[in-house]
C-alpha cells in the first residue's frame, strides 16, 4: 500500500517536473469537455510526436484521461492525482506557515507605526 | 522571470519524484535544528555515496541547506521552496475540492447512522 502511494509519488512528480507537461496541464485547466490532441498541441512549439510523449507520461501518472471518440482523441485533465502530491506537501506547511505570519506581523507593526524601512531581505528569513 | 521560475519548480519537482530524497526531507522535518550527514543517512539502507548525491540534488533545488560547523557538515529542511510547488499544485484545487465536498458529505452521511470509531493512528495519518 505504502510501496504503491511512493511509486504513484514518484510519477507524478516526475510528470511534473518538466515545463512543457506544466503547461499542456494548464491548458487542459481552461476547457472543461476536454481538448482533443491537435488543439491542446497548437499553441506548442513542440513537435506533435512530442507532445503525445509528454502525454502519455502525464497519463501514466494519472494526471490526465485519453478517451478515443470516434477518429478524435480527447484528453482531460484528471487532478484528484494532483491532490496526492499537495497532500504530501501539506506536511511540510506549518514551517513556511511560521514564517509567513511573522512576516505579516511585521509588515503589520510597520504599516502601524508608517516609518517606512527596507521589508526583510529574503536571506534574513532563510537564515531562521 | 518566468523562466527561472520555471526551471525551479522543474527542479523542485525534479527532487521530490524520488522516494529516498522524501524521506531524507521527512527525516529532516523531524529535527528543527537540523541533522549531520551520517545522522541523516543512518536509518537507510543505501551508501553514503548515494545518501550525498541526493542530498546534492536537494540542495540544488532549494530544499535543503547544508553548513559546514567545524569537521561536520549540518544538514537542515528549506521548506519555502515547497511552497513554490504547492503555489503550482493549488491551482487545481478548486478541481478537487468539489470532489472533496462530495466525499465529505458521504462520509458525513454514513457516520451519523454509525456507532462513534477510535481516530485515526498516526501511521495511518502518514499513509494518507
Amino acid at each position: 500500500m505504502v510501496k504503491y502511494q511512493e511509486a504513484e509519488l514518484n510519477d507524478i512528480f516526475a510528470a511534473l517536473a518538466d515545463p512543457t507537461r506544466r503547461a499542456l496541464l494548464a491548458r487542459l485547466e481552461e476547457g472543461k469537455d476536454g481538448l482533443s490532441v491537435s488543439e491542446l498541441a497548437q499553441p506548442f512549439d513542440v513537435s506533435l510526436p512530442a507532445v503525445m510523449k509528454h502525454l502519455t507520461v502525464l497519463s501514466n501518472a494519472g494526471l490526465i484521461r485519453r478517451q478515443k471518440t470516434g477518429r478524435t482523441v480527447n484528453i482531460r485533465l484528471q487532478p484528484e492525482k494532483m491532490a496526492h502530491a499537495m497532500a504530501w506537501l501539506r506536511r511540510y506547511e506549518r514551517f513556511w506557515s511560521d514564517g509567513l505570519d511573522r512576516l505579516a506581523a511585521f509588515v503589520e507593526d510597520r504599516t502601524k507605526n508608517e516609518t517606512p524601512t527596507d521589508p526583510p531581505a529574503p536571506q534574513d528569513q532563510e537564515d531562521r
